[in-house]
């Protein structure tokens, strides 16, 4: 996605660490503008698939997965990262090795809301090593619910994740595929 | 709001605790045609104010944020629960004790995406003791900003956090507010 591209261009930023810092548009002040823009383009892909629920992470999947849903006219799920007081009774759950954050943590869904019946469509904003992905898809497999696919707004493809998840055979659409960060911040995209 | 006020009546479940349990539509799974109702009315709220930005609080807060954002055409910042090494630089900082996790955490918003020249409204999914509230409400005012209001989806009344903020002078535009709960799990709105 070209509009995608260009921003990423104009407004991230390369840090040490092979991190690439999007905050001003993507994960922590979002244009809601490039998020609609987003959501048609999930739209165009996605859109003859049947969908019944649209499935993300907290906290920087929600946002687009959100206006992803009002396109789709289906509910919206985050998983959730830690166990809370106010999720109680069963729950789908899988572990997540956090790229940005360095730990492990479990993820979880009440069964309340994954159905053997659902067609999901995973929605995230960064696949990178893919272990937030294949998480969320370990999710919909134990609720035997069918993953449709998943939309990305960035994928990292000088890391494994989408390589190795395609392999699995889960279709991915990634909207910017950024195939090297350059010590000077020069992105180069695929 | 009669309609929110419906669904939390016949979806909402009240625990142990004081705890109100609306995972089914506001804060796990979403209802994304509801949420819509809800910006309608933040917008009826809040529409002639100019404001300029959306702040509100990861992770429950981003969904109805988000649609708010989409109706009053302006950008959405969530405020981040830890430091995480996507955040580096100057960031506004504040405390905040959870309600629900029964732990106090740091909130951060960026200095890039806060100005005094802002007029911001506060978006949040609960109203109850105020202290996710308040924490916003210091980041708005380090920034030097404008805090046009907050908007809430749901507004424990029978706890302090709105009657205090308030009497600080802070406009509090609730769209359902819980008068009381019962042990027996009826509720009565105000």
């Amino acid at each position: 996605m070209r509009l995608l591209e260009e921003r990423i261009r104009t407004s991230g930023r390369v840090k040490e660490g092979g991190i690439l810092k999007v905050d001003s548009f993507l994960n922590h002040q979002m244009d809601i503008t490039l998020f609609e823009q987003m959501a048609d383009e999930f739209w165009r892909l996605y859109g003859s698939d049947g969908v019944t629920k649209i499935l993300t992470i907290e906290a920087s999947g929600i946002g687009i997965a959100v206006l992803v849903g009002q396109k789709f006219k289906c509910p919206v799920i985050f998983a959730k990262k830690t166990k809370t007081k106010n999720i109680d009774g069963a729950v789908y759950t899988s572990k997540v090795e956090s790229f940005t954050h360095g730990q492990v943590y479990d993820i979880i869904v009440s069964k309340d809301f994954l159905h053997a019946s659902d067609r999901v469509l995973i929605i995230d904003d960064f696949l990178a090593n893919g272990a937030a992905l294949s998480g969320l898809a370990e999710l919909v497999s134990a609720a035997g619910a069918t993953l449709v696919g998943a939309g990305i707004a960035i994928e990292k493809a000088f890391q494994p994740g989408g390589e190795q998840l395609r392999a699995r055979g889960i279709r991915i659409e990634s909207l910017a595929r950024i195939k090297s960060m350059g010590p000077d911040g020069a992105i180069e995209f695929c």
